[in-house]
């Protein structure tokens, strides 16, 4: 059974837009479904995320605001990693009869913070009863000129490049998990920023391969030269963290850079020639890139993961561990 | 958790289509989004549905293909009411640890089966853990030569229309929960057909509001007046009905017929002009259409709903009552 209809009627009521920032949205929440008109010029991408309470998020340590954030910030990081900029989203949810409509007010407030940034609009949704919170957001965004960023894009002897730093919101959910407060690393899990500042900065790049990093670098990586049919080595020694983190033990250090996911940073692959002009433009906006390793030929046939470690190369698996003895 | 790396590849693998039915699908299912190009004359329309097991439908009596083609069935209604025609949709299931890949297939095979009428491709999706099966379609669609179908657009003395038979998937399901096997009404709830082929029927029709029929006839008129701030007289000698109906106790079929939603059918109104052209399509292509009502001033500011019976006006309530005492 959904919301009552009084109880949905003012639910949308209060979550509908006094008024939508995008013109080319013609019709937004009210009516059977949404109308847009977007731009004749460009392409439209489209994403879209599932998150469930107590596996993708917690009540126990994120507010109403942080949850719809998040999700929000997952969807807008799969966007960033196709090179789109954000248009509009729409947001089912499904929620336990405990959860009042303030309640769920809260979490469409908390997304609408993170979509204000971007001139995004909420048009459309679902709201129904079950017995856990499950929150859904589809988002779109459009995309100039047909430049691509895809999976499939990587090209031999490409640089690998990635934005930020890794392991922070892996980092930040240990500590959160273990009551630890640490305002920095607690809101890189809580309220991850997606990169859509480097899709604005790199539109004039030629070729880009993008991946977001949301299930753990090394799982992207094997994305990345399993479409492209290439192989990567990448370098331990260049993978950047947080300064706070080089005193953990080593295990963990690379458990939280290679293998934990939802940092919503991207990992990528250009030529050169593009890799000076991401360097030049990610400076101007002060975006951290760094070059962490290069698409090889192993004169192999399986697209292979490789990390550069104390001058030795290894084999390495989807979750970040090195193959054989480690 | 979502599913493990190689359980969700292989699932994935088995649900992407071999190849896109739309042209303008430039890259589907196995990147970080989907991209596509809509035709540049048309509008887009999106519109999303949530259904959680034991609510919106149950296993108990329905296959898992049933419930793929019943949510999305759903949806395409969402398109028809708005004018719509399916183009593509995303997909977001999150499912018990019970529920093999198997199963998860057999949910997205029923949807396909409905799509693939439409010529409707599936580009994207999620799936993740949960404690129970709760199912998100979002459909998008086109939209062309801004023929927008809106609730707002009804006008005094507009003709009132409802499309085939009223009540049939309510009295469907209640057949099923008593375990009466009757194959037409019992599929008219477990399988039932939007009403895209009246769209693509009435796309030279000049003016029509549209509502679909999922709460109920009532409930939806009221819809049409408020947001068209117009009052509505529909006769209950009019309203369609199955004449195997016919024999119910009149309080159930009023039940039935004004209150039970999910039939999908249509609710709209035309000038008298519009009217005339859409009986003579519909008429061409075997779609019954009925006269119900027309759009009325009575005097008075509250945007309201009658039932014309027996010779007497009364006000009938969201609920499918009349007002006071029956």
């Amino acid at each position: 059974m959904r919301l009552s209809h009084m109880d949905e009627f003012s639910f949308i009521q209060s979550i509908r837009p006094k008024y939508y920032k995008q013109s080319s949205v013609i019709k937004g929440i009210g009516d059977d479904g949404a109308i847009v008109k977007p731009p004749f010029d460009s392409d439209l991408v489209m994403a879209t995320d599932t998150m469930v309470n107590n596996i993708h998020f917690s009540l126990d340590y994120m507010t109403f605001e942080d949850v719809g954030y998040r999700v929000l910030a997952a969807n807008l990081s799969d966007l960033a990693a196709m090179g789109s900029s954000p248009l509009y989203y729409l947001v089912n949810i499904t929620s336990p009869k405990y959860m009042t409509n303030s309640n769920l007010k809260r979490i469409i407030d908390g997304m609408k913070e993170l979509a204000g940034q971007y001139k995004m609009d909420l048009i459309g949704g679902d709201t129904t009863s079950g017995n856990e919170l499950v929150i859904t957001v589809t988002v779109l965004g459009s995309l100039p000129n047909s430049k691509y960023r895809l999976r499939s894009s990587a090209r031999l002897n490409d640089i690998v490049f990635v934005t930020g730093n890794l392991g922070e919101s892996g980092y930040g959910l240990k500590l959160l998990q273990s009551n630890v407060e640490h305002h920095y690393f607690n809101q890189k899990h809580i309220r991850p920023s997606p990169r859509i500042d480097f899709v604005d900065a790199t539109t004039n790049v030629k070729r880009m391969c993008l991946n977001d990093i949301s299930d753990g670098l090394s799982s992207e990586l094997y994305e990345i030269a399993e479409a492209s049919k290439v192989s990567i080595a990448i370098d331990w020694a260049e993978v950047p963290f947080h300064d706070e983190m080089a005193s953990l033990d080593h295990t963990e250090l690379r458990k939280l850079t290679l293998s934990s996911g939802e940092d919503f940073e991207l990992v990528g692959t250009c030529s050169d020639e593009d890799w000076n002009k991401i360097r030049e433009v990610c400076d101007q906006h002060q975006i951290k890139v760094t070059q962490i390793g290069q698409v090889i030929d192993d004169m192999t046939t399986q697209p292979t993961v490789y990390i550069n470690e104390y001058g030795k190369r290894k084999r390495l698996n989807r979750e970040g561990y090195k193959h054989g003895k480690n």
